[in-house]
Parts: C-alpha cells; sequence; structure tokens
C-alpha cells in the first residue's frame, strides 16, 4: 500500500463521510493480513455472523467520529 | 446505497438524534452484508442474545456522541 | 416509541446526567428487541453475568461522557 | 440509590479523578444489578479473570477522559 | 494504594505520553484484583493471548487519548 | 524500549497518520509481551482470525482519531 489512499479527511456530505468512515476501518484489516485470499475467506466467515458485523459497525462508529470533526459536521 | 440516505446530521431534537444514531449504527451492518434475506437471520437470532443486544446498545452510544456533538448538543 | 423520551440532555447534577446515562443505554436495546418479555428473559441471564455487566457499563460510559458535555460538566 | 453519590466531577487532582472513574464504573454494575450478594458471587469470579478484569479497565478509561476533561486537565 | 502516583498528566514528550497511559491501564486492573499474585498468574495467561493483548491495546489508547489532550499534543 | 519511536503526532497527510495510529496500536501489545518469538506465534493465529482482525482495527480506529485531532485534521 504504497500508493495514496488517503488524500483527505474532507468529504462534500455526511454520507460520502460515512462510507469514508467504512474505508478506514477495513484499512487497518488489510495492513494486518495483506494476503487477500485469506481476507475472502475470512469475510465469507464473518459477513455471516452478527457479532462481527456488530464489531464491524462499532469501528466504523469510531472513524465516522473523526471524520465528522474533521469536515466541522458539515455544518459550514 | 447510491441514493440519498445522511443528508444532514442536523436533527430538531436530542431523540430524533437518537434515532438517527440508531440508523447509522445499522447502515454498517448492510454495507458488509447487503443481503437481506441473511440479515433477517442473523437479526433472529441476535435480537434474542443480549450481549450482542449491548453490543447494538454501544455502537448507538458511539454515533449519538457524534451526532449530539453535531448539533450542539441541542443547546441553540 | 413515538412518545417524547428525551426533550434534552441538561440535567441538574452529574448524578441525574449518570441517571440518563443509564436509561440511554437501555433504549437501544429495547429498539432492536421491542418484545418486553423476551427482555425480561434475557434480563435474567445477563444480570447474572458479569461480562454482560461490565459491557452495561460500558455504555453507559460513553453516554455519560456524551450527557457531560452537553451539560459543559456541570460547570456553570 | 437515593441519595447523593455523584455531587460533582469536579477532584483536586489526577490521581482522585481516577478513583472516581473507578466509582463510577460500578455504579451502573449496581444498578443493573442491584442484589449486592448476586455481585459479590460475581465478583469472586471475574476477578480472576483476565478478559473481565482488562474489560472494567476499558470502562474506567472512558470515565476518566469525562472526568479529566471536566476537570481541564488539572491545568489550572 | 494510598501514596500518590498520579500527580499530574503531563509528560514532556508523546513518548511518556504513551508509556503514562500503559501505567493507567494497569491500574484499574490493580484497583480490582488486588493481590500481586493472582495478577502475575493471570498475566502468564493472558500475554500468550491474542485477544487479551489487543484489549489491553485498546484500553492504552483511550488512555493516550486522554493524555495526548492533556498534552495539547505536545504543540506548544 | 528505551530508544525514542514517538518523537511526535504530527504528520504530513492523513494517510501517515493513519500509519502512526496503526504503529501505536503495535507498541502496547510489544509492551505487554516484550517477546518476539511469541509475538510471532500469536500473529500466525490471528492473522486468520476475523474477530480479531475487527479489534485491531478498532485500536486503529481510536489512535486515528487522536492523531488526527493532534494534525487538526490535516486541515492547515
Amino acid at each position: 500500500m504504497t500508493d495514496t489512499w488517503l488524500p483527505t479527511l474532507r468529504t462534500v456530505t455526511p454520507q460520502e463521510g460515512y462510507e469514508l468512515a467504512v474505508k478506514l476501518s477495513r484499512v487497518a484489516v488489510k495492513m494486518t493480513q495483506p494476503d487477500a485470499s485469506v481476507r475472502e475467506t475470512l469475510r465469507a466467515v464473518y459477513e455471516k455472523d452478527a457479532d462481527a458485523l456488530i464489531a464491524v459497525s462499532s469501528v466504523v462508529a469510531t472513524h465516522f467520529q473523526t471524520i465528522a470533526a474533521a469536515n466541522n459536521y458539515w455544518r459550514d
């Protein structure tokens, strides 16, 4: 992952901010498990596991909090 | 999910803010598991699992924190 | 839950703020599992489960953080 | 718990703030499981469970964050 | 623990702040399980348990957030 | 770990900030389990465990929040 994948935390809308939060939650997984085929196998399991899906949602919530603050909550 | 589902974080009341937090906690699950029938099956299980319900409540709490800040805690 | 149950985040004392945090931690559970009799059954189990009690306390802590900020930490 | 147990979030030192955070982490457990004898039984188990001890520490960390902010990080 | 172990949240460098965060994450465990020999036994187990190590890291992250804010992120 | 590994929380880009967050999430593990060979063994297990990978991602999210604030969200 030497290319630029996160040039800014600014987004035009809250919804794009949320989508960025989802992306950020996935990058840490990729950096810890770089093998895409292993991740694919894991995904087949956890996408049918309610606890894992809720845990993913928790990570997204933390990142969304950061991105929302970075965008001054899209108030401007 | 190409339509607009999150135009703003502003709500009129704290209660509406809380309801928005519940919505945000669910979107990440939908984005990770897009198949509604799978989610329906999972829901039948986790809605009877205290640990899962508490975990959902935790995600809601994080999103509510973000939304409350975005609304300046409805002080205005 | 169409009635008003959260008109404001302001409370007179930190203690009332904490009690409101406990309330907020429970509402998400009610919204996810609306059947009171199911919740009653679950409660009989988790109120004797240390892990669940600590998890509940964690959700309360996050909500209390929000409510404390909303009240400017009751400094005024 | 009708008496006053949380009159203020202000403490003289960070250490007292930390002790208050420990107290706050326990109150939610008491409010969810009011029976002291049940809590005593649970405590005998979780105080020998590393996962539970770490989870308790996590709740304390969140409350300490709130209390530290309330005290302006004891900078004054 | 009647002596002074947390006189201030200020540290000279971010690294010292991180080390203080590690210390704070351990104090709550000590206050919940005061018996050093029990803690020693637990440690032998959890230091070989990836889930526990990650959970410890999570507590450290929350405390580091508090300490970083207390130090104005060492910008001065 | 007596050398300097965290001289500053400032980074030039959000992406470098994210990479620093990954680093910070690992340091607490190293400080709790200093034996590199034990960590290597644990890693072989948790890098194939979806729950552990999501938990790692959660720790990274908390650290990224701190680092993003420290950099004023790279707005300047």
